[in-house]
């Protein structure tokens, strides 16, 4: 009976689940010791405890725990009586204390590292119940191994392995301070851009901007059932986002790691109702204006207004543990940035260049849409050249701030991505507008001619020949699938001005700043190439418009075309490709979802059941797929290199800011990972752990 | 001057077309012969003619030919002036007649095939200035090639070249007779699916059913904007389908070349106008109920109501000319066919089994769908079951049927693979219909109380409940890529009671045939599959269900469960797939889809532009992309047959039908192609002609 209650004990749901988020395999299975049983509720000279040799919240040298007398383990652990601290022990059982404190130094020195202990005291005899290397935060890792290296415990090389490089958000976002009020918690959602944020509820992004006011001042928390490129003016203006809908890799996940600001996803107990301006949650209602503290790191979302504590990222602990781990690294760590301002954060991090720049989300700007819409309802290449002509001089504004921000280092820019149609209104609400206008009344129908007076709407009795006009376009635009549809390159060779427009932006950029001493070096990068005629054709502008550009200005710059590479077929066809292009960037975000045949946006109807039920071991979103996906890596890196054996090769997924992918990109001896700036120092960490096994596992080599 | 026109000629739009459908490199170029002129229009003993050897549109060996006295060439093809049959020159000019049946015997003989010739004759005297193969007709190809082997011209394996594959639809579908009246063409579009049709136009699938009558009495022509699922019912009694958008892929030219019924798709110049009931083209308006011919192998739509010919599929001479090919043939071909009426037909033309029956086209069908649709709306597994039990005799009683039909064959039998909010109503038109609700007056509410009867509606007091209440599940299960969405084996993965309910409508039909001595052999095929671990979790389904039905019947059958191969994934880890699976079948359509990362459903915004800018040479989607899809197909066979030395492989996408595509798969070492009915015929000839060209090719190597 009780052995068959330890083999279950493997298959519960709790034993299902850790095993999943620590990626431990299901067919392992579980041992049995049989072993005496020792009682720590046999009366006053008996008791129980739990604790560390440090501190693992601050990483303190200091004897941390708890006990409680006449009690059996799981009295401490199930919060019925409040357990002691751990010193108090030294006054009641002194002996007893003072024989637990060697014992678990001795512990601690054995297994150099950190212990997590229980112990019993039966009538007044010390019985070790376990020990294991202690869960630590971030902070705590950085503390202990440096003490740890202090102390003679272990090398600088052992300590560089002490601290998990996800650890390291914890030193670069702010904290909720919990003793700062009382604590609770409304749901948990997904923890899908660490750090903490306290703010105002607002429902809608115009809101947001409006709340937040001039400079900022107010904190606002945007709430939405999910985010969509058309919020990005009120995610900007927000010290956090909370979502009821989407997974890690959902728009407002995506867009908040890249700006480092705090959000949780996916809360569904939260409903949120847009209209009415209300979220409801286990029987209370929010208003827009009501206090909302978000816990990013762990999910949580909390009622009212705590305090935070402050970002450490310029911790001396920290930069002396990442000097001992740089000189291993031989990866370069670029950053993912659109904006001067990330940029700038990013260098600070310690990127070494921007792996990737996407032109789109500067298009999206509130002064910058109204002229790329015009440029997309009108069907005619003249009229379309004129709306470029205004982005023109907004583009280059943007550029000479990444490339200023990024003096001496590489910029990779991304021509134009994404469907045409993300610009324009919704197809299905304006299908629902057409249908009410024959019934509405003035009040609604001034507010339709305002929604629409930026594509013509002057009054109310042009809106029926605008919205039907917008809506025929739309529908020309419509895709049944977007992600597979007229977008990336597809875009430049359709309508080769767009990609004339943004080269000019790039070279008149870098040579204005080249001007000013700053050393630029723009890499062009041609997103969803397939074959390499697509190549070709958008390099041909590329290079003739910079020759364009050199001659007009008279100044030259060093500049690199090449392509993103996110779609199989690219992979296949390398060798072909390399022939017209510099650089490689694995586009691992849509390599994934071509690959899989998963749509990031939809695959969160999917992926619970097959975590469930172990098809697969973890979100290949999150942790690149080595054994599909980089197969497709692997394969490119050495059929373009066969061609051109300087290839530069890097990647900009998502994957690039994650450890295990980083040590799969470290092992197929790519150049560079590209990730968002918040996470370049957990990337810099691990490309120095990979890099540092290599050099253990030669040294073990040789020893042998 | 001259030179340069020559060479101009090369880059004219037409002859870019020509090569770009008959995939010849634009880089060959062109070279020039300098000749003296010669001059037909010298006055009355000059004159000028073309001519075939044998009769290119019927293959009848008769001198065939027009000609001009006194005139240039372009006289005689610009139809200015009428030319005159060639056989009145034998009376004008018997000498050069004579001499001109001759020489172009001599040629006839020399090149050993149908010529096709120019001739001017200046002052009496005859110059030939061009011959050249002629094209034909597939009637005529066959007939040609049967007479030139009589003739002792060419062999019997040469004769089996002398026709194209893709031109025995010829053979099998009707043609219009362009004698039984006049042939006003009001437009022409794609040749979507060849033959004729002559019918009355109908606007809507429902209007179809009611005016075809009982038995299909009426002819009617389906005319739609573009086709959906839900106009099968349309379809399946029109005799032709018209629509103005959609290219060679879209849903109406798929769907009517499975049915081997005739279609022209994207005829831009016709405005169809679904809500009034009219097609409007040249400026003049089409209603319901008039008549249109539909020319399907050239694409032309013509006014009023021509006669057509009946196709001939048992020719003797075509049987002659199979016979021939056959016994080359190393590819098994089966076909594509859902329902036992498609089966029969498919076996007539030769089919050796069915490569894909694909289950969701039977639940689409009236009767059904409420069941699907009332699964897909429950949110719990026992009203699931209890609606799946209801579909489970249907099933049974196709799968009955098509095993009968494929008696002695092989039947690949597919589980549920499209995204489930394919069965329900389409998300925007439900928004606007109850956007429009609170306008609506008693008519329209009556009418939206029909719409939604079997959603739950009752009375106008339902509607809001019923309709937001099915939006709030169309929402749950929208997808922003639904090709890449929950499908496939995910819907068997999530719902289990799905496959199981297929695989038990498979096996107890299995065994209920198997006991009335039918020879039956099912093969289960698992779609979508991107890992080993889906492909077990499946497969162990269907290896349970089957136990318990042959436990319970008392029977048992031979039969396999394998996997289609239609993402890149799938093919990188085929080696690992194969242990669960014991055949591949490559689905093409959807593998071209995720390694171009192209929409076949928006494809046709793209290609338009990447085929006039040589980025492709031809459409992925109609033939196979060998360099990039092919290396995974390829690479897929190797791996799975490394892990499984018996596996059998397949194709089963559009490419089956494809002779280019066929060639591919024999030179890959495929088991079998798949395809719709009415390319069968074209398979069995491409696959000979594959086979046939390898032995000449071994015979080649051993004369030298």
């Amino acid at each position: 009976m009780a052995r068959d209650a330890v083999f279950r004990s493997w298959q519960n749901e709790r034993a299902k689940h850790y095993r999943r988020i620590n990626n431990i395999d299901d067919m392992l299975g579980t041992a049995v010791n049989v072993q005496a049983m020792v009682f720590g509720n046999l009366g006053e000279t008996s008791g129980t405890g739990v604790g560390f040799t440090r501190n693992p919240a601050t990483g303190v040298k200091e004897f941390y725990g708890e006990f409680l007398m006449n009690a059996q383990g799981e009295d401490v652990v199930a919060g019925i009586r409040t357990p002691v601290h751990i010193s108090e022990l030294r006054k009641i059982m002194p002996q007893v204390y003072d024989q637990l404190r060697e014992i678990t130094t001795r512990l601690e020195k054995h297994y150099r590292d950190m212990q997590d202990f229980e112990f019993t005291i039966q009538e007044g005899k010390l019985y070790m119940l376990q020990t294991r290397n202690g869960k630590r935060t971030g902070l705590a890792a950085v503390k202990v191994a440096l003490q740890m290296v202090e102390e003679g415990l272990i090398t600088k090389e052992e300590a560089i392995f002490r601290v998990e490089p996800n650890q390291l958000y914890d030193f670069l976002v702010p904290r909720l301070d919990e003793k700062s009020g009382k604590v609770e918690v409304l749901a948990t959602g997904l923890p899908a851009s660490p750090g903490a944020a306290v703010g105002q509820i607002v429902f809608t992004a115009d809101e947001a901007v409006k709340k937040a006011g001039h400079d900022r001042k107010n904190p606002v928390i945007l709430v939405r059932a999910e985010t969509t490129p058309e919020d990005i003016h009120g995610m900007e203006v927000a010290v956090g986002i909370l979502t009821s809908r989407g997974g890690m890799t959902s728009h407002a996940a995506v867009v908040t790691r890249g700006m480092g600001k705090c959000c949780v996803a996916g809360a569904g107990d939260i409903h949120v109702d847009e209209k009415k301006r209300e979220m409801h949650v286990k029987g209370q209602v929010f208003k827009e204006g009501d206090w909302l503290s978000l816990d990013g790191t762990t999910g949580r979302v909390i009622k009212g207004k705590l305090a935070t504590l402050p970002p450490k990222a310029d911790d001396p602990e920290l930069l002396q543990l990442m000097g001992w781990a740089e000189p291993f690294r031989k990866l370069r760590v670029r950053a993912n940035a659109d904006i001067p301002r990330d940029a700038i954060q990013a260098r600070a991090f310690g990127a070494e260049g921007i792996g990737l720049c996407r032109t789109e989300h500067m298009f999206f700007e509130k002064d910058r849409i109204p002229h790329m819409q015009a440029m997309i309802l009108t069907d005619n290449e003249k009229d379309r050249r004129a709306a470029l002509k205004k982005l023109l001089p907004m583009q280059r504004s943007d550029f000479i701030g990444v490339f200023r921000a990024m003096d001496g280092f590489p910029v990779t820019i991304r021509t134009l991505d994404p469907p045409l149609h993300e610009f324009l209104p919704r197809r299905e609400e304006l299908m629902v507008d057409i249908a009410i206008l024959p019934h509405a009344d003035a009040k609604e129908k001034k507010s339709l001619v305002e929604k629409y007076r930026r594509f013509g709407a002057k009054s109310a009795s042009d809106l029926k020949k605008v919205m039907s006009g917008l809506l025929r376009r739309v529908e020309e635009l419509h895709e049944f699938n977007p992600m597979l549809g007229h977008r990336g390159c597809r875009l430049g060779i359709t309508y080769p001005e767009i990609t004339e427009m943004q080269a000019r932006a790039i070279f008149e950029a870098a040579v204005a700043v080249a001007k000013d001493g700053v050393k630029v070096f723009p890499e062009v990068m041609i997103p969803l190439t397939a074959t390499l005629k697509e190549m070709a054709n958008q390099a041909a502008i590329v290079n003739r418009i910079a020759q364009e550009v050199f001659t007009e200005k008279e100044q030259k710059v060093d500049y690199l075309v090449g392509t993103m590479i996110e779609l199989p077929r690219a992979a296949l066809v390398a060798d072909e490709i390399a022939k017209e292009s510099q650089f490689f960037s694995f586009g691992t975000n849509d390599l994934t979802q071509t690959t899989f045949g998963f749509s990031r946006d939809d695959v969160n109807k999917i992926l619970p059941t097959y975590l469930a039920e172990g098809i697969l071991k973890q979100d290949p979103f999150a942790v690149l797929d080595r054994e599909g996906v980089g197969q497709l890596v692997k394969m490119a890196t050495e059929r373009g290199r066969k061609t051109r054996p300087d290839l530069k090769v890097g990647i900009c997924g998502e994957h690039g800011g994650d450890p295990s992918s980083v040590e799969f990109c470290h092992q197929t001896g790519l150049n560079y990972v590209s990730c968002s700036p918040f996470r370049v120092l957990t990337a810099r960490l691990a490309a120095a752990q990979a890099a540092a096994t290599d050099k253990l596992k030669v040294e073990a080599g040789r020893t042998k």
